[in-house]
């Protein structure tokens, strides 16, 4: 595999600011947004990274198929609850402004969820859990997505990979930061296999015939991903499960498209994505120094817990990612050549030529 | 396998009364805790029915481990969250208790969360989020329970299997009732393939070296079981990450037992169980008419999408168990000749006959 280049964090940040602005995101929206694309690619999750700067935005933006304002409105609002319309506006600046808001209510409330219809592509499910954070407060954020997921026993897609993200503070240890797939892997996964010519594990995914394969050519064309779990055996009906509920909050609840009417970023029509945020203050259950040294005291004794041979740490969700983080601001966010070709092509079609140079 | 043996639902719920009254259970809270219990039979859950009135209940209680008065405190309360001490009562009662205040809450605020440190095992997970489902709101169950689950590369057990339930009303379409551990299986099934001298699929769990077993045997003797997803290849760290969620949400935010700490049924300890449990009022974010109109949508479409050869039927989460809760109310509760036998002895212990008559 060829070599990653390393950019800047705040260079990089300040490119996709630019190409946002050219395509008429206001200053302070774009901001939000290049904050969430780098975010991505500095914790290790490059398939929702600046990679996507064309396809997920650029490209709806050109089409006139996202609203650049980004015009969200209230449908519903009470102490502790919010349902918004997205305006069909950009996926991380609605996210971004409903946890905002749900983040506030919250603070208040002690607890506040908020729906959002009319939206698009979020980028990373985790970003907006992990807004509640600094507040002392858990973060959940779901999302549903394009249908990529056949449900147990059946052939064909019908869900999407819809994402469950949870944010919990600790006190010295990092927080817990799960940001997960509810399918087994994502579809860049597959790609990237398809890419490189490598054989996919077998249980990740079945052909159009709705049999397991190893060939990721054919879960592309027309194949499906399998939800968390796998096969009935193995309790994939779990992940099936798990898939449907963030649809069923994320898309049902909300009032947006939900299942096979969820739009991919690259249809023609508005993809209609919905989202989900909820925001705990967790004084209101026990005091946060209790709190944090109870999962700092967690956190410790399962990394001390015996391990596998040939493993020598338990991980924590979240910990691998805070520690991409870290590294990215000290020595650069790595970005594969083909990721700069990429930008370097969408900056000229864009008329914003990527002139971010690497190493810092 | 030996035929099982039918019992009229009231009946049977009437003995479970008296057994508990003569523990010295106060009759309402006896009734509580007898439905749960049947309840898991009627549903198919028969590793959580009556076959547990010894284990979970009448042996605690008679050894002075279970409060039978279960005497719930408040030690937190706001318009829309409440943090309550069960006291170690009954974990059925406590759990009962806590729900309907989260629901009362709810509908006052629109979204509650209640959260329960001090109870004992309180049955299965989806009859408190069932309860939500006659206000027309979502409904949410999380516990945390005893070790049995190796976090991903351990090599022993630091999780409990913490059940996820999660209950959304739909409208002439039965309701979606998710209720599923977060380990691959319950321990229950490594006990049922054990006794039956049956191998376990690989993945289930493994033994106390650390690797995969197909013997039963291996991993009841301190082996351990998988989390939802298994190996990691397969993204076995996704169930590890909702088992800790559970845990977090239900154990240290409530200031409960955790990890480690879980008390089992069996221990001598008190077993400082901690819940977790959520109601959302569908009408504060969109009208419920239109809400259940997408549910039986939803769930139509996906029953109708494409089976895979040699299935046909694809099915929402709880479909079966309501089938079975059904059948159950027309032609009785099966059981086992076996718990009936177990049923049988505890009643002798306990000096309260099992003399419900088999056939309705």
């Amino acid at each position: 595999m060829s070599k990653s280049m390393t950019f800047n964090v705040e260079e990089l940040k300040q490119y996709v600011v630019q190409f946002l602005r050219a395509h008429e995101i206001p200053e302070i929206e774009a901001r939000i947004a290049a904050d969430v694309l780098v975010s991505a690619d500095m914790r290790g999750i490059t398939s929702h990274g600046v990679i996507r700067l064309h396809s997920y935005y650029g490209d709806g933006l050109r089409r006139g198929k996202i609203n650049p304002e980004s015009p969200i409105t209230t449908i519903n609002e009470s102490a502790a609850t919010l349902a918004l319309d997205g305006g069909n506006g950009l996926g991380p600046v609605v996210a971004y402004r409903a946890m905002s808001r749900c983040i506030d209510l919250a603070d208040q409330a002690g607890l506040a969820m908020t729906t959002v219809r009319n939206s698009n592509h979020y980028g990373i499910a985790g970003y907006y859990a992990m807004m509640a954070l600094p507040d002392d407060m858990i973060g959940i954020s779901l999302t549903n997505s394009q249908p990529l997921v056949a449900p147990t026993f059946g052939k064909n897609v019908a869900l999407g990979t819809n994402p469950i993200a949870v944010a919990i503070p600790a006190g010295t240890e990092r927080p817990y930061v799960l940001d997960m797939a509810t399918s087994i892997v994502s579809i860049g996964k597959i790609v990237v296999h398809d890419k490189a010519g490598v054989p996919i594990p077998e249980g990740w995914a079945i052909n159009q015939e709705g049999e397991l394969t190893h060939k990721p050519a054919e879960v592309l064309n027309n194949g499906a991903l399998l939800p968390l779990g796998g096969p009935a055996e193995l309790r994939g009906y779990k992940g099936y499960g798990l898939s449907l509920l963030v649809d069923l909050l994320s898309g049902v609840l909300s009032g947006a498209a939900y299942g096979m009417d969820v739009g991919a970023p690259s249809s023609t029509e508005n993809a209609n994505v919905g989202h989900f945020f909820a925001a705990v203050k967790i004084e209101n259950f026990r005091p946060v120094d209790d709190f944090k040294t109870d999962m700092d005291r967690y956190i410790r004794k399962l990394k001390a817990t015996e391990k596998l041979p040939g493993h020598d740490r338990i991980f924590i969700h979240g910990e691998k990612e805070f520690e991409l983080a870290e590294r990215a601001i000290k020595t650069g966010v790595p970005l594969m050549p083909e990721v700069v070709e990429a930008l370097e092509q969408a900056g000229r079609e864009a008329g914003v030529p990527f002139d971010v140079q690497p190493g810092q």
